[in-house]
């Protein structure tokens, strides 16, 4: 894969203000964030999006998320939050190297703004198959 | 924690579109889908927001994403997808079990909509020093 800013950040090339890191994870702060305390945590691994990335690389991710969110909540005072992590351009993914945010949600005007316009689900039964069959094949 | 839907569904006692299930994570389809394939991914331990989920399911639920993104994109042929979490109320939050949300992105109109508006980073050595220590401590 093409050589990102996280890849610098990575190799240290690029500064970031560093907060956790171990064998397969970095979390770093955003520096554009949508609220204060805005964290990137990104695998080691180099990877694009994340059906890209290997097993033990995410569990690695989802393991450390509860830790860091709970050192967000106690530093910004502030209990609601988003982890969101985007893939392909058209999913609003900015750079192409695996990110999750996690994104505290201080007030209505600050952090994650969504838009949600559900639909009713159909054809549900065969879906759930088609999935259950790709996922076990 | 009190009884939510998502209890109901890992007990069986409400039914759903089950696609993925293991010892810790089970996932189904969405029944009011931002498009088509949304699934809900959640752990079995009872945990109302991330902050409060053990370690171990937080892994599971990390090592499973690559995996089910790779079915979606396979049975829907849409190569961007969302992944959201949201912890709180205030954060969108709509069922007090955690839950993450895997969210195919098949063009503009359908899919998460997001609303990104970013600051500039300030104070970023100070803060990172802080939520290094939260995450010491």
């Amino acid at each position: 894969m093409a050589d990102t800013i996280f890849g610098k950040i990575l190799r240290g090339e690029v500064p970031s203000h560093r907060v956790y890191e171990d064998a397969h994870v970095l979390a770093f702060l955003d520096v554009n964030p949508l609220s204060r305390g805005h964290l990137l945590v990104i695998p080691k691994e180099p990877a694009v999006t994340l059906e890209e990335l290997s097993d033990e690389s995410a569990a690695a991710i989802g393991r450390v998320l509860p830790r860091l969110a709970r050192a967000l909540k106690r530093v910004t005072g502030v209990a609601n939050y988003n982890v969101l992590q985007n893939n392909g351009a058209g999913a609003h993914q900015a750079v192409a190297h695996v990110h999750f945010h996690l994104i505290p949600k201080p007030n209505a005007g600050e952090g994650l703004g969504l838009e949600w316009v559900p639909k009713k689900l159909e054809g549900g039964a065969e879906l759930a198959k088609e999935l259950t069959a790709a996922l076990a094949g």
